[in-house]
């Protein structure tokens, strides 16, 4: 067993780390931080539990530790879930200190040596944690993408041997995207509003890295452009978007390269059975039917059609965050690096 | 003051009907038509009035008629708020006898001698009635689009000077577009339904014909690509859309356009100060906060960005239909049809 | 293992039987009966399944039987998800022919030999079944009450030694409860609709029965006037009430009886491990956060208050429906009465 | 004309306020006051508008004024959103600076010199401002209930000639009623929240006294037992409550009492045709529907049940809070206070 922690465990995406790391076959959840004035109190104690499967035992009795290096060293991996703003020293930091960072957050996913990961997609880019090797950092970096860019580079996964150069997105994004506290009731019910902060710049930055190639130690952005539209819906969890690609080809081919898709991971333990899974109803996906699909980790699309159309979903606080930063420890495991 | 009356009082869109009617400046409210088991009765003893406003006094005691040519021959103009499987056949046979259909069904639409009329887009398509005339017919069909492509249309209209072959639209449609039982609160609670019958075809082709031009008695279809994505979300009131044009003028170009844009028709009573109303702040147009400006029949436009993205918006059982068709009769009197 | 059946399988409760069923320990579900029309097709095509879980594999080839005795009488025992009104001549019948039914619909609820039990508050009522074998009935049928019913029941369960006269409930009931297409999200959405058909009727009156004591073969009615004002809310799933009962004791006492409390009942599958919960928070039960909590099967009680006030809250298709059937099966198994 | 202000105006209540008072017959708006920060700046370019009216034109230019006495004398009378902390002490130095204050703010409400007021329920308990005037203050502080209180104690009005000693109350309030941004979406989405932080504590406190007696210059409070249990349900505006009144006569005898209601104001701008408008319907009122009722002003009465049993309804920020002080405000000019 590897002894792991969650840097930022009481917030929105730190609860779901520990649900999700609460039974772990690999991971031993040891450490659990927060903000000093929780530090040296029981985590069952201080943190206000939201998710709708109860609070892990394991976890209730865990003393709080504060966020910093000293406390973090004493575990071989930490999950992070801080907040941007002290994410990025902190993360790097942690890396010299040997520890290896898994982090949901932000800061460092477009550092030139730092891996934007998602397993299913780009798992070679895992070779950018030699170059910080190279630099002498004892421990790693690694960092999965926004949430909405998970679920659309995990739908453009399967659609590899297709030719485009341009994508269209248009996403209807979960409330539980911005936080337990981020968005007001009175802002969100009967309402869409069409803008979230730096979203769309995420969607279109973050996109080319993960589709780009890793050669001589860096990674050459995909060419693609990508055009993305933002919006926040009342849903609770689960990103659907619409999305176009200028592929010609007949959407029958799209849908059998969907049904054919294998990707490049086997024997991940948060590994979902289907990683991307192709609905042939006409309603379908729906983030309130669809979104556990695996335990919340397949990405599902639905309603190919020519121009080339489709939807795509999945669970943003699950594959789009917590369980996309553990699937990307377990293949950091499986390859060696730790 | 013109004689008028409703087809299919009792509904969704019929009541709005009622309710924009009761106090028209130009249309004296007389005629209620519903179904057989509900003729004879008086209006208010029969609908479910599911409206924040308060029903009417003028309509409450009106009997409801039979919806037959017969009774509907006593005036002059009536609005149909039919269910499309009877309105094809029976707005023909009113226009037949004499009587002026201003329809919010589809069945007509596409018909080559019904005008597809938005007044802000193509009122000169007023001139089909003529070739209606020719034919013999002393009334007229007159139809509006359907709700989406209304919105669509209207934010189109400012744009006629930017060069462009194609759009992509996303849409995030209300569920009162569906009518009052049209969507379970179970299916579309926490949810997004990526699939609304029949709404992209009608999106994709009701647009030619409104954007086309009337030449020699015809119209003849525009030459733009339209390619819809549609998606109902939990939104009581107001469809919104992200939209892509590939038009390649700068953005501020376009925001000018928008703010400089003036509508080919004015005196209409139940037209808007402003036809298309541009947002400033970036998170903006939102159904709740916006899809009441104009007393409903103001398109909101917003985040006009390289793309060229933007995102419309607007009251779809206001603007999107009832309005839309009493905007149309009005047009239809200014320019002396009735 | 037995083998067992769900009559009115693809409806929103008999899902839920479907998904609890699946896996069960001690029943074996083989038999899945719905209208004539999907008769002899595979259940996984024609069930429009709705629940967040995926369909269960071993339901998806099972081949929809009729819901006519012949067929049913090829198992032990049945748990009806019927409407009422075809379920009390039927669900007769079947135990006429040697069949046990566990059902959740109301029409046999009230009849003097049907039990209508819930296990942790009158499982003695199974005593009736006796009542019904000596009158040649070789199989049997025991009901549950209505969902609301069930909570309040449940919740007065550890208040036995308390005396009081009269209780007063206001719920707040979730959509679910009306079925799949029970409410219109026009008719819910945004607002509180202050009637529920019948229901108040079945609170005042089951519970009367429930909370009764079996004599001579007879149930006697409880001595205690309930007064309940039922209202449906905009929540998926999960029954809140708010609840007075004239006890004059401290409401400390009541904390206590509510964390003493040991059920009668033990070793049943599908019992959960605390049957009723006391939550300390002030702001708890709350149907998002705590209907799930044993696996569904445990009611929350919470703000125990003088007056004597408090609040409780259950899943109302599961603890309220189909798991409430269920455990009843199982009490009726571990008590030798199959 | 009287000149007016708004004390804390850019809140969820004070934006009511200006929407009410914009077009105001007796009251001219002419002072709007917010934090230090927004002072000096013009009131649309500081406001997050957030009502489905448009922002008045009147207020749009507006210079913010700081909250201080100061600026305050230069009106006649102010109405005042302040939040509680900081409402207590300014209020009262205003009325000594000669400013009469219409307070929405809970601080002053139980004091023994200042009116708690609602104008169809307790009229007379203005006669309070003589005592205050009878210290030397020159102004006059006149409070609203906390917005339950309201909608339960006009309920109650009409019911005066029964004789009934307790009250128990169920609500099941607004998300508006916490301000904008006071309860966040992932809080109350698809949820009820079982607690208000001194919302029972109001209802039960605030009743006695506007139900008492004016006598001798004192209030004697009002001798009825009031137990509340206070929920949070997803509904932006209007409160909902069940009541039981241990009332005993029949419950027709007390539709008549609804339905004869007479109050004992008349001529106010801001007073509805009803008061107090009794449904017949079985599923009313509802709050989307029938909130707007009297422009908001109205509450709603239904199924008036034996038990005593009813169900009341009101829209918690204009008939629970701006409304409700603006009414005060006529009450006071119409009888020669001011």
């Amino acid at each position: 067993m590897i002894s792991v922690g969650v840097l930022g465990a009481t917030g929105a995406v730190g609860q779901r780390f520990v649900e999700l790391l609460a039974d772990h076959p690999w991971f031993d959840l040891t450490l659990l931080t927060a903000s000093d004035r929780s530090a040296g109190k029981k985590y069952g104690s201080v943190v206000d539990w939201r998710l709708e499967s109860a609070l892990p035992e394991k976890a209730r009795d865990i003393l709080i530790s504060p966020t910093t290096v000293d406390t973090i060293r004493k575990v071989d991996l930490v999950f992070s879930a801080l907040p941007s703003e002290i994410a990025g020293d902190l993360e790097l930091s942690c890396a010299q200190a040997g520890v290896g960072v898994c982090s949901n957050a932000s800061a460092n996913r477009m550092r030139p040596e730092v891996p934007l990961v998602v397993p299913e997609v780009n798992p070679d880019h895992l070779g950018l944690i030699d170059v910080q090797r190279d630099k002498g950092v004892n421990g790693f970096v690694v960092t999965n993408p926004n949430c909405s860019t998970i679920m659309m580079t995990m739908s453009l996964a399967p659609l590899r041997k297709f030719s485009y150069s341009s994508i269209q997105v248009a996403t209807m994004q979960a409330i539980s995207g911005a936080g337990f506290n981020g968005v007001a009731a009175m802002a969100i019910y009967d309402n869409v509003i069409p803008y979230i902060g730096q979203e769309e710049e995420k969607m279109e930055l973050e996109t080319l890295k993960i589709m780009g190639s890793l050669e001589g130690g860096e990674v050459k952005n995909a060419l693609v452009d990508v055009s993305a539209s933002c919006h926040r819906v009342p849903v609770i969890d689960g990103h659907t978007m619409a999305l176009w690609l200028n592929i010609k080809e007949d959407p029958e081919r799209v849908r059998e390269a969907f049904r054919a898709f294998n990707p490049p991971i086997s024997g991940l333990p948060t590994q979902p059975t289907s990683s991307v899974y192709l609905h042939d109803a006409d309603n379908r996906p729906q983030p309130r039917l669809d979104r556990m699909r695996g335990r919340g980790m397949t990405v599902s699309v639905g309603r190919i059609r020519k121009g080339l159309r489709y939807v795509a979903m999945g669970h943003n606080t699950i594959r789009g965050a917590a369980g996309a930063s553990i699937l990307n420890a377990e293949l950091i495991v499986s390859r060696k690096y730790l």
